[in-house]
Parts: structure tokens; sequence; C-alpha cells
């Protein structure tokens, strides 16, 4: 029998959208629960380390994106042909966390001339040194993708912590203009089966 | 044939000796090349991310100490019995991340006070919360290991991050007080075969 699954997390795509991508393209269903702000003081003890994504396997919680990522792709066939495959999924994929934890010190940053300053050194050298590294690896890639010759949990991950945390929420639609490679793989990832139709139809939400 | 293992990083436990640990258990051979911080500059470009740890394996390199970790625990059967039991390592691994990772805003703080007040933050409040959770997992578990009846990755990498990082490097050496079954938990990990000769015998380095 199919297992069943529950995924919870704030109307956001955020940290669990890389989930619900896989999800689609694998074409597999699951609920897309989205816990409401107020109802979240309710809910946050029952959860394994207080904070969601969530994904509940008939009944058994897993916690942490990115460990749910890397536990579906297994199952559905994407981190790559060999085992030295999937460990260079999860290289990328912890590489561009560690990109994305510095701009999280951008967000959480509350004084305004700090936050600008932040902007500028995230903007300015830490997405560039990632996006020249990540341009090299795809530009080296005879497929397109940047483990082996297909789509692995690493294109979806890394194509949409680049689209959605660099051009949507840093709003620096021109950061790619010189990695014309990245926007490349960015569309092909989003133009995979599943992916298209669930980009097409997923609720609005600002992040 | 057995892989050529190289693994680069500086002369420091710090995020390279979960690696290294891994390696004494499973009674790997490899070379522990401990680069000094005057040949760093000549090497950082060639390293993936400009990082270390790099763990080079038959002349491909792999980054990250965790994607390190993983594919070694793979390798050497220390990810549990089913694909469920190695997500729940993983779990694990992010998690205590989470917590080092607030823990490493203290180190980097460079004002003395608000260093002090980043350290009352990480010890009263962001540790324990980790502390408890760890806590109650292990008391639930028959086997004194997180995840299943034998030893995984996740317990030497947790155990390392509370015995290194709070106990050592934050210097609480009265954090586990209240915590028995964690302090039991790094007992059994660290007489492990292999684990207890590496402590034994390995460089000592203040971090
Ligand atoms: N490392 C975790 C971080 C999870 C996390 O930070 N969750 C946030 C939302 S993105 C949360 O639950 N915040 C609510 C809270 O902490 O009360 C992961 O990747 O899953
Ligand atoms: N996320 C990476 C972080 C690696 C990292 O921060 N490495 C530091 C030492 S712990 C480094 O190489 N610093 C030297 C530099 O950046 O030039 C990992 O876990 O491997």
């Amino acid at each position: 029998m199919a297992p069943q699954y529950k995924l919870r997390y704030f109307n956001m795509r955020a940290a669990a959208e890389p989930i619900r991508l896989i999800f689609a393209h694998a074409n597999v269903e699951y609920e897309d629960i989205r816990v409401a702000r107020e109802d979240w003081p309710e809910l946050k003890p029952s959860m394994p380390w207080g904070q969601m994504p969530v994904l509940e396997i008939d009944g058994v919680y897993l916690a942490q994106s990115v460990a749910i990522c890397r536990y579906l792709a297994r199952k559905y066939n994407l981190i790559g042909e060999t085992e030295l495959d999937a460990a260079k999924c999860d290289e990328y994929v912890d590489a561009i966390m560690d990109m994305r934890q510095d701009a999280g010190k951008f967000f959480r940053e509350q004084d305004a001339a700090k936050k600008e300053e932040l902007k500028q050194q995230i903007v300015g050298e830490t997405v560039p040194k990632y996006l020249e590294k990540f341009n090299k690896i795809l530009t080296q890639s005879d497929s397109g993708f940047l483990v082996g010759k297909k789509l692995t949990y690493a294109d979806i991950f890394v194509s949409y912590i680049i689209d959605g945390i660099v051009l949507k929420v840093l709003q620096q639609p021109e950061a790619l203009a010189n990695y014309p490679v990245i926007q490349k793989h960015i569309d092909l990832v989003n133009s995979q089966n599943g992916i298209r139709e669930w980009i097409a139809k997923r609720p609005e939400t600002p992040f």
C-alpha cells in the first residue's frame, strides 16, 4: 500500500517548497497541511523540534526539511545512479544551504542600516561566490543537470533556492545576468513534469 | 581494491572530527592531512567551495562535512537498518547542526558585551532546548543508541557536538547535570571500538 503522507508547514513556500516540488515531480499524493499562525502555539510542542516542516509518514514524524527531501529523493529515484552521486547531491544542497544561511542573517536583521550593509555583502559577495561555483559545475555538465544524466533532488533544491531566495526574496532579478547557464538550469527544472503544473497551480504566497 | 581516501582540513577537530571518528570506528585507513594556516591561501581555490573539510576519494573531491559523514556512514553500515532509520539519522544530525549554528553566532561575535549576552542566550535557552529533546529520545531508546539497535553516524555526530562544543568549547561542564542519559550516551559512543583508541591517540588541539 502506498504510504500516507501529511506535510505540515506554514502557508509559505520557504523551507517546505522543495519537498512539495519533489512530491509534484514524483506524482505522489500527500496532504499539504498549511498551519495558520494562530494555531501554531498549540501545535508547536508536538512537533519533534518545535518547528516545521514535518512530514508524517504513516504516523511517524520526520523533521528537518533537507532530511525529508533526501528521504523522498531516495524513494523516488532522485539521487543519481551511484552512492557517490547521492553524496554529490548532498554536497550541493549543503553548499546552497550555506549560502541561504548567510542570506538568513539579512532577513533577521532589524536595524535598517545594518540590514542594508548585510544586503550589500550578501548580494555583492556571498551570492556571486556560490553562483560562480554552480555556474561552473553546470557549464561542465553534459546533461544540463548537476549530477549525472538525470534530474536529482539537488537540481530541484538548488534551483529553488536561487530562483526563490536570490531572485524573488532578495529581489535581485539581475543577479543571473552573468550566469546564463544557471538561468537555463532553473528553466529546465521548472519545466519538468509535475513541477511545471505545481508552479502554475500552487497557492500564491509572498515567501 | 579499497578506496584511497585523503581528508584535508586544518589542524583542528572542529568540522572534520566526526569524519575521523567514523573512519576510526570503521577501521578504515585514510590520510589525515592537516593543512597549515600559511598554506591555506594557496590551496583554497582548488577546494570545491573554497573551504574544508574535503574528502578525496580515489581522486574525486567530496566537500561538506555532513555529506562526507553520511557517505561514509552508508558505506560502513552506520545508518540503521531501514531508509526511515537513515532519514532519522539525518534528522538528528541536522537538528544538532541547528543548535551548533546558533552557537556559532557566539564564536563569531567580536563585541565583548554582546558576546556575553549571546552566551547567556545560547547556554540558557538554545542548548537546553536541544538537550531536553535528545534526552527524551535517548530515554525512550532500549538500545542506548539514537536510532534502532546499533551505533549510527547520528550517535557519533550528536555526541561529538554535545561533548565537543557544549562541554568543551562553550565551557559548560555542568550543562549535562540534568541530563544523565546524554552523558551516558556520550560515554557509550566514546567507548566504541576504534573511537576509544582514536580519542586516546589523536593530536591535541584546542578546538
Ligand atoms: N533546520 C530546520 C529549520 C526549520 C525552521 O526554522 N522552521 C521555522 C519556519 S522556516 C519554524 O518552524 N518556525 C516557527 C518556530 O520556531 O516556532 C529545517 O530545515 O527544517
Ligand atoms: N558547511 C561546510 C562549512 C565548512 C567551513 O566552514 N569550513 C571552514 C573551517 S570550519 C573553512 O574552510 N574556513 C576557511 C575559509 O573559509 O577560508 C561544512 O560543513 O563542511
